[in-house]
């Protein structure tokens, strides 16, 4: 992408500390920058479409959250999965005991929830959003010795709700470990990842 | 003060819901209990080493955060690792873009230390306990097509550090995410697992 | 995506959990959930005026988020109060020292109002919202030997704020207690209660 | 009111200290207040003995976190308990829907567990401390229409865990109306006390 | 809407209360206050443009957050620095360490991003928004002996950012302040202020 | 224990990591520090006596949380001052009117000290400590048109508390602007700055 980077690179030319490739400085130089209708070029929808560049980086080594002022309010979802593997001992007390069972799913449960509310704490450039739908489901599977974590996120709003429903099934995968570590340290936690999405400029996305 | 011990007694001996799997009392029926030099029967280390029992759960299908207060005082250390499977094209622009990695994973290093210190407000049952260190590691493997994370974590504390080494590595998981979705959205994290655990009665511990 | 509804709805129509009334799936069985412009039936206001049904309960044992999206934005008003019974000490403490009882009003005062703006971290199931007004008022009432605590919340939001006026006086009445317990151990907080509501398709209630 | 406007009025016009530039300072003039073996003489044990006093007030109108530097570690224990008076409404969807009553306490019970150990952020002037047990009760009493809740929090400690105990009982109370409101706004959370706590220079205190 | 604000002008001049020095109730007892559509008249727009009073304030020694349910959703822009000024060897390990300064500046430049996302939680009386950027930029200036911190933070909301740019650069400058005090303890973190703001209805604002 | 400190000296002068400059990892490969007994050699008390290094650093470019593991568990104090500097307007306001300069000190101490708990999550590299102390003081110097923080912390730890009294002096400084600033937006936050620290290894220090 020459043009892009023709792009960036003139403005910077000008810019003395455009030379240290450690200049930690993610703002636009733009005067137009200081009115509030405008936005900073870098963070421009634009950007994110360009695949050669990652939106919460300012090309130059530094981080920033994007300016998503520009992005229209829509209703934005998204779902994403996790799996829990136990060894045959976990299975056992999961399958064996009820009420443990349904101790461990529950507070699995509640603890994705709770996690998605503060993503944004937690991911250091996600903005902060307020979710209008938060779901976990948790499957126990003998068969395959797993429990399958499920989350669908639901948010109206300038921006999408994959991170939050990827630390919802993270969350809620950890809580699985921490409830049956006394009876197996050897479970992992793995395939966390995104199933689909939907609303916003990106439009809608799933995994094949 | 019998007379408050008796009264206390009574209603419990008689309480047929003690036999109810639905019961969310996870108080113990010791009287000693209400004295401080004793501890919950039921949170005892011999509980830990029931390996058919959680030490999370009441027996009862209720949620608990367990006594450690009979525990010794030791340092505690584990390690935990995570893996994030990226597409080439993810694998294309970290390894191109020297100053884009290093915000990547720089930034997904702090996620994770700072994570491991709020384990105890993310996971319900976990005990908040001063963490020593925390040390992270992230690599890309061009050849693999993935980050490796791992988190090193020590206290001395009366409990194990396996929850907060194990957030670690899944909050920076996640972050890798967040940074690399503009151009990756098939990414996945996986194998986040405990390789050893030292410290505490219950004594070393590695995965083979 | 037909194929990817097969998969997910086959294992389902064999699931026997999904009669157990421990299963912890509170998702829409209904293809259609997959879609974003739709919403879990179950979470839908339907559910909320069907007086047998909690809506923070997917029916089967678990626990949900309950879906908003569908509610309309429109301000939302609450409030709430809380009473602090003090004994004879506490009082003559507040009534005759002036600056103390201005310091421990004014404490709680400020711990109910931070509070308010953290109840969707406190309660499980709540969703956060950005409060446009937090009042609160504290009266001591030295003939009743209490602490009157009184909450308003205002938003503009999918859901109401009855939790945040409820969070508000709650933790505004733990605060005095904290202020007060070197010299009084005795102190009860009570009559939690809300007061009133409006806005919403619910519209207005008062407590009678 | 009139009188009581009447009664407030008054003393503040006498307050000298509303004249006191310094009114808002906690702090000791005394020179060995640098030394950090010396502490701030306002903040001894002497004065939570003295019952006139306010531990968390420098007696000029300004609050402060008090010092327990001075104080010696040992097992702190606390019991307190809260009542949440339901309708006949809320009685009957408890009473008769197993899964539903399961999911209300679970989830209540998890809350109380969580907020014991945030209780420092909520309480202005509560010390941190790692909690060593958190074990919440709750049960449903259909003759008085009611759900027990009870909290015993233990530490070892310099300072006790009395507001770690009601706030378990505090945000468990408010989660149960959470969780129930859709069928029943005019519960109330009631009787929040301290029955007994033990450890620490005080000892033990029980309520009669 | 001249109407609405007669409506709310009139009860004010006759509010007894607004003369009663010690009530910590910052609440109108107007009835019609009980309407979502009114708002507490102590809390409108006028009195933040009445200079003598502060809009933080009831008045009366009380404090609450200012309603600002009336004013209307705009694009909220604000602009702060801060300097830390730095000792010769501060100065001296930033020069010649590049590794480490980029550590440094990275690790303070996200911590300040994080930071202004939690202002509602550090300031009192601040309403929670959902920042749509927050950018941050830091540079070391080795002829100055300093770090200059700089902070873009915009919304779309009823309240301005003003509060999550200056904590950001005030969270930033402490971050550079423990990652170098290892080397120089007599770090000055000086001229913490507010640049520039625009939006909402006090319009535009920008320091001489 | 000299041997364990040879053991440690030797690995890193021959860490072949120690020059890569792209490395995240903070943690010696030493199989030996697998043993939670030893410690990572970066991280010794030595290092922190090395003014060349900062001990936050890996000394690659990473950040890591240093080990103070090996550290004594000792009294640590810290003391910290903060000025704002007030226009004439804002000095008028909290000169004249005493009810709101009441309210405007109170609430800033409160958000001080409350801050002050909270400083591991806002500074990334931070430890976290159970403060024994912290009081906060605040003066309004008329004639010098300005307000003084001061904070002083104590704890019994293995690490300082000098962010946590400059975190307390900070926040409450951001407190009083935001409670002053509809009256005056020109306020600045200077001179944040440790004024004396005492306790630790490196013994105590004063800024001369």
């Amino acid at each position: 992408m020459p043009d892009e980077d023709k792009k960036t690179k003139q403005p910077r030319s000008h810019d003395p500390r455009s030379h240290d490739p450690r200049s930690h400085d993610p703002s636009s130089h733009d005067p137009r920058s200081q009115d509030p209708r405008s936005h900073d070029p870098r963070s421009h929808d634009p950007r994110s479409h360009d695949l050669g560049v990652l939106t919460h980086s300012d090309g130059a080594g530094g981080a920033r959250m994007v300016d998503v002022g520009s992005k229209q309010h829509s209703t934005r979802y998204a779902r994403a999965v996790a799996t829990v593997r136990l060894s045959a001992k976990g299975v056992e007390v999961l399958a064996q005991k009820k009420a443990e069972k349904g101790n461990v799913l529950a507070t699995a449960q509640l603890a994705g929830i709770m996690a998605a509310k503060r993503t944004s704490e937690l991911i250091p450039l996600c903005h902060s959003l307020p979710l209008s739908q938060v779901a976990l489901s948790l499957e126990l599977d003998e068969s395959k010795a797993s429990v399958t974590i499920e989350a669908r996120c639901r948010t109206f709003a300038q921006t999408g709700v994959e991170m939050e429903a990827l630390t919802a099934v993270a969350v809620a995968g950890l809580t699985v470990y921490d409830m049956l570590k006394s009876v197996d340290r050897a479970m992992r936690i793995t395939d966390i990842r995104l199933l689909e999405k939907s609303g916003g400029a990106s439009g809608s996305w799933n995994l094949d």
